[in-house]
Parts: structure tokens; C-alpha cells; sequence
């Protein structure tokens, strides 16, 4: 190969690799015997095991037991390195990537920076509605949590404090299903005796939906079950029900007002902002239409994989979940070596290993081809699977510790409020 | 008892403690069988074990095995309610306590808010060497260490990179010699394999103390051996050494300059802004002097407990430790029953059970009486005590089993960067 200006040292193509998630980690392993020297660059020093996230933010593990430094999931790979940087702008004529601080030319980019949340252009309900995307998201929604009841307890107006104790997740796909079946189990079994003057009973746990069931991307009959194991766990859900108005003493829906000091989104995703610098066409939520192979439109030197891709296979859209990410990473780096060494690459497909969500304590569903599964076998499926696709030795031991510790105990072994504590009620002696 | 305005319901007098530290908890717990109610307020919804904040500053563990909810704590115990609150003021003729909202009415009153870092009137220097008593400060700690590391391996210029590669700890007591020991630590073994450019030879932990030797409060045998083991650990010692400025990029010491990107406070602690309410005489570093009975001159009610306090046992300062805390956590309870009951008690005595530092991986010293050990049996005897005297069975076992698998892979589990990333050097296609 002749010596160029984009990038090469030593003769090797340079990959770079925006993003360290599912999908950006598994390209550069893939890559790991690959000819290429590769760079990959994640403005955190971590990949995070998103899956998991909503057990951080409902203060079931810590944060370290789900995130895992990127550089020692590739320290034993000679060709990469990783650098720490944010990713501010792509040049496509002239194959360079602006960070932060500096530039860095490519001769092959994967671009793998995902999704965040999305208010469907009502961005004043970020404040008083958080989501859940990254470790920040986590610690301020179980800052939230753990506040309402704090406030709670020192309030001594019975309806105000039915406002800290009620808690309303908008959307029920399996984040927001995951999130109010944790939120129902940190009222009945953990509150219940940590507090003197809350009243479990009183805890209320509402998870609005705007379609017509939960969990809207599987079979029609686990989202049945999902509701009656959400009921069971004591969240009230509606479906059907679009929230029109919120604000940081509740929500509003279908004309009714439901007080809630606590307002949690699980309803929409966009694309990574990037994605715009690809100067390519966008779907509705932005992310980028890529080709059959991923490559950018008249880029082929560049990919989209993961959340951020929109593309089609088996004539379905493919779901922005992990899996898809894994094989669009084992995919990215396939064609990245063919296009070397000037083989030609069909196009990417899609195996749909199925797909699962938890409710609760012993409650999952689980939908693998036409089998479904619901209830403790499901949750057990789920329980193996996650740790299985967990990083590292260290951090399975960890997961599998707390999760063992909680299901014997009833605790939830992170109830820590880190940031911020402001706006609690006023402390008299009658309370 | 006559029902009275200040705090007294149900006839039990009213006890406030205010701290939920190794004091304040203590003497919560010793009050479970006398007749009063009892409130603990605490700005924080946890206890810390502060004797281990030093490895989440460091990575080696997460906040949640050293931290504990106040709640769970006391959970067992009905005469005791937790309120989360910021204590702002005493009124001790009225009194009562002022928080950040409302106020509260007390017969009895326990002080136990600590103390914070001193800069000796150089306030400006906080901002460049963060102090380690909150998590909050902990985890600003372990972002700036984690971060140079990120920053040396974006520095392509050896000369700024030897100032990212350069840690000075300024302060040799305890807290001072566990974070330079710790730092050496993970320049030797944790880095070497996670950074392509950086040459692990090259890292500089620098351990700055004024007075004529580290870890003055012990025997001079000791001291002497701890320096020894950091030495050989790769921490250059400096004594006799006073820093006169700290700037963003160094330290200056006796006219010569430490160009460093990293500089630790462990320097100087002053008591906690309280102490100023409670109109009593201070001592130099703003602790209350207290009476032999703990109580606050004038005000028998008024107790004023652990590194706060400033009293005298067997004409020696008692050291602010966590078990001089306890002990006179177990004596403020023993004394307001026996006020109550119209006893007296015999004045405080602080019972030194001894003292120990860690400085590495196998190395530590103890000092009980005149038993002194040094070496891989200190460590142990370090390591069991420290587990004994964890809240929790949990935390415990999170803390073993993260030490073992540290002790085992030479990993630290959680090397998070959280918090802004900022200031990292220019990245070019050079570096």
C-alpha cells in the first residue's frame, strides 16, 4: 500500500472508531488480527452496560459493577489504541475527525455513538422529566427516588406528601418497564421499614403509555402478561394515554392531572448529534440511513452501526438493541477487511435472537422465536444472559453478588444520594 | 416528667444528634434502651466509612461498599427517626437546631458534623489540591488522577507529559501516606498495561511533609519503617519540606518547583463551620474546647463529639480517629441518661487502642502500646480491622472480595472517569 496523508503509519490503514458502546467495542476486536492500526476514541473512559442501567438508577448496583474501562477491555490488543476525546465534527473530503481539541485523519470510520433521550421537541420537560442514557442519568434519577421519600418523611401535610410518593414513568418500552417494576419494589419492600411515618400502601407507581400495550415491539400476548406482572407488582398502567403537559409537580393526561413529584421519561430516542455531520439522509429520528453493507451513501470508507443506523433487513427495521449492535460491530469490521483486500462482502443481515425485559423481583418475559416465556423461568433466562454479556470476570461476580444479596435480603445495596439536596419541606416538631 | 415547648412528646425527653458519623451513629445506637426519642439529621442519607475514602479516591473501590444508609443503620431500632437535613445554626437558648428549612426543639443535643480540610488561609489553593473527607471529594480525586493519565497519552510533548506523569501529595499523616502509596501503586502495575505511550518508569509520586518525618503521631521507629516501605513502594519522600505555592501545573517548595499536574491536599483539617454556633472557645484548628463531660461549657445539654471536639484524656490531645469517636459517642449516651436519671459520671477517658496506616499492597504499619509491626502482618491486621469495623454485612463483603480480586489481577475495579473531562491536551495524527 503507498504511503498517504490520511492516516497510515507503518503502511496500515487507520480505522477509526467513534464510540466504545456494544457496537464500537465489538469492531475493534473484531479488527484484532486485522492489518489495520486502529484508534478508537469515547468521550467517557468506560463502555457501559446499558441494559443494566436502570438497576444503577433504582439503586440495585453500583455503577462500577456495570461499567468496565475501555482500555483494559483492549489492553491486550496490540493494534489499537484508545484515546479519550469527544468527537465534534467529521470531514468527509478530507477523511479527518475533529475532537475537542485537535484532528485525527482515517481511511476507515465507524461511527458507533448512539442515541440519547428525545422529548419530541418538548425540551422544557427535560428538566422536570429525566431519562436514562448514561451513568449521569442513573445518579440523578436515584438522587430523585431516594429524595422523594427523604422529603417525604419530613413532610407533614398528608397531600403533599402523597406528591413525593407518587412516581410516574412516561413510556412502556422495556427501559420504562424495567424502571416501574424497580420503582413498585423499592416502595414495598425497601421503604417499608427504613421509614417511620410512610405508609407503604400509599406509594403510588403509574407507567403511561401512549399505544395500546406495553412493550409494543413484542408478541401480543407477553404484552398481556407484561401488564398483569406489572399490576401484580403494583404499578398502575394506562395505556393509550399520551402525557400532554409536565411539570415539576406532575404530569398531565388526557385532560386529568396526576400530581407526582417524581416524573421519569422512557418514551423516545433520538440520534447522536453526529449523525448530522454525515451529511447524509436521516430518519425520523434521526439516525443515519445507511447502506446494505452500512457504509455512509457514497462514503464507503464510512460506517454507521448500532443505535444510530437505520437500516433494513428481512424487510424489517432493525431494533436499536445490543444484539443488533454486536452484529453490525462483527459486520463493520468484516467489510472493513474485504474492502482491503478487495473482496466484495454481502449484505448486512440481521439474526434475531430475541429479545427480553424484567418487571421485578422473579418476573421477566422473554421472547426468542416463537418461544415466550413469563414469570421466574424468564427471569432466570434473563438473569444468565445479562451476566453472560457482562464485561469482565470482576464485574460478573459483582452483578451476580447483588443481585443474590437483594434477592435474599429485600436491600438494594446502593441507596446513595450523591449531588445535589434542595427543595426538602420544611422540618417542625409535629413532623 | 412535665410536658415542656422544647421538644418533648409523649413525655420522653427529646435527643438531636446531628452527624451520622462513627460518633453521632454511635451514640444513636447506645441510646436504644433509654427513654427518650431520639432524631438524627445528616446532610447525607449515608454513614461513610472514611478510613477507606482514600481507595475510592484512588479506584480500588466503589462508593457503595464504603458507604451505608443512615436508615438501614438504625432501621431495628423505634425510638430513633432520620431526617436528611443541613443544620445552619444553633439557638442554645431556646434550644433548638435551624436547618436549611425549619427548625427543631431538643432537650439534649449531640454535635457530631467532623471537620473539613484546612489550606491554612491559602484558600486559593483548593481549587488546585482537592482535599479527600466527602465522596464528592473522592470522586474529584480519582477524575484528576484518571484524567492525567488520559492527558499523558494524548501529550505527544515528553516535557508536558512528565507534568501529567508527576503526582505530589502534599501532607505525610495517615490519609497523606495511604493516597501516595496508593498512587505509586497504580502507576506501577495498573497503568503499565493499559496505556500504549506511557513508560510506567517515568511516573513521579512525590510526598511532600513540613514536619521532620511522615506519620508524625506514631513512634519514630515507625515512621522511619513506613518511610522505608514507600520509598521502596517508588514514593520519593521529601520532610522538612513546606509548600509556599500551588498553582494549576506545580507546587514550589523551598524555592524549588515540582512542575506537577496533579497536587493532593493532606495537609491541615479545621473543624466543621458549626463549631462557630455553639459560642464556645475554639482551638487553633476551630474544634470546640468541651468540657471533661464532652458538654459544652454552660450548656450541659449541648454535647459536642469526635473530630470536632477538642479535649484532653490523660493530659494528652485525644486524636481525631474514628474510634476516639465512638468512645465518645458510647460516653455522650452514657451521660445524657445519667442526666436524666440524676446520676454523674466520671469524665471522658479516651482508651488508645492503637493506630495504623496502610501504605501498598502488602505493607502497613500498627502501632498498639508497644507492640509496633510493620510489613505483610501489619497489612493483615490492617485489612481484618477495617472489615470488622465496616457497617454491614454486605459492605463487607464487597470490600473482601474487591480487595482480594485487586490483591489477585493487580486490577482496580473502579477506574470511572465521571464528572467533566476537560483540559486534555491537543491530539494530532503525530501522538
Amino acid at each position: 500500500m503507498p504511503e498517504s496523508t490520511t492516516g497510515e503509519r507503518d503502511g496500515r490503514p487507520h480505522v477509526v472508531i467513534v464510540g466504545g458502546g456494544f457496537g464500537g467495542l465489538r469492531t475493534a476486536r473484531c479488527l484484532r488480527r486485522a492489518p489495520v492500526r486502529i484508534t478508537l476514541v469515547d468521550r467517557n473512559n468506560y463502555h457501559l452496560f446499558q441494559p443494566l442501567l436502570y438497576q444503577v438508577a433504582t439503586a440495585a448496583l453500583s455503577v462500577g459493577d456495570i461499567a468496565f474501562p475501555i482500555r483494559a477491555a483492549l489492553r491486550a490488543q496490540r493494534n489499537v489504541r484508545v484515546l479519550l476525546g469527544d468527537v465534534r465534527g467529521i470531514n468527509l473530503d478530507d477523511r479527518r475527525i475533529m475532537l475537542e481539541s485537535g484532528e485525527l485523519a482515517y481511511d476507515h470510520l465507524v461511527v458507533a455513538t448512539g442515541v440519547t433521550h428525545s422529548y419530541f421537541g418538548q425540551d422544557a420537560w427535560a428538566e422536570h422529566a429525566p431519562g436514562l442514557k448514561t451513568i449521569e442519568d442513573a445518579f440523578e434519577i436515584r438522587r430523585r427516588v431516594l429524595l422523594a421519600y427523604e422529603a417525604a418523611e419530613r413532610e407533614s401535610d398528608p397531600e403533599a406528601r402523597r406528591e413525593w410518593l407518587t412516581f410516574v414513568v412516561v413510556g412502556a418500552g422495556p427501559t420504562g418497564v424495567e424502571l416501574a417494576g424497580a420503582l413498585s419494589e423499592i416502595g414495598r419492600r425497601t421503604v417499608a421499614k427504613d421509614f417511620r411515618t410512610i405508609d407503604p400502601t400509599s406509594i403510588r407507581v403509574v407507567l403511561l403509555e401512549g399505544a395500546d400495550r406495553v412493550l409494543g415491539t413484542y408478541h401480543e400476548q407477553l404484552s398481556a402478561r407484561a401488564q398483569r406482572l406489572l399490576e401484580s407488582a403494583g404499578v398502575e398502567v394506562r395505556t393509550g394515554t399520551l402525557a400532554s403537559a409536565i411539570d415539576d409537580s406532575g404530569v398531565e393526561v388526557d385532560g386529568e392531572r396526576i400530581e407526582a413529584r417524581t416524573v421519569l421519561w422512557a418514551a423516545g430516542v433520538e440520534a447522536s448529534p453526529l449523525a448530522k455531520a454525515l451529511e447524509a439522509p436521516l430518519d425520523g429520528a434521526g439516525r443515519v440511513r445507511v447502506e446494505s453493507d452500512l457504509s455512509v451513501p457514497g462514503h464507503p470508507e464510512v460506517f454507521v452501526i448500532g443505535d444510530l443506523a437505520s437500516v433494513r433487513s428481512d424487510g424489517k427495521d432493525v431494533p436499536g438493541v445490543a444484539p443488533a449492535a454486536i452484529q453490525m460491530g462483527t459486520y463493520a469490521a468484516r467489510r472493513i477487511v474485504d474492502q482491503i483486500e478487495g473482496r466484495t462482502t454481502t449484505p448486512f443481515r440481521y439474526r434475531d435472537k430475541g429479545a427480553m425485559a424484567t418487571i421485578g423481583r422473579s418476573a421477566a418475559i422473554v421472547e426468542v422465536g416463537r418461544v415466550r416465556l413469563a414469570g421466574l423461568i424468564a427471569w432466570l433466562v434473563w438473569g444468565v444472559i445479562h451476566l453472560f454479556f457482562l464485561i469482565g470476570v470482576r464485574n460478573r461476580l459483582a452483578v451476580f453478588f447483588g443481585w443474590t444479596w437483594s434477592y435474599i435480603t429485600f436491600q438494594r445495596g446502593a441507596r446513595l444520594i450523591t449531588g445535589k439536596v434542595e427543595g426538602l419541606p420544611e422540618v417542625t416538631d409535629a413532623n
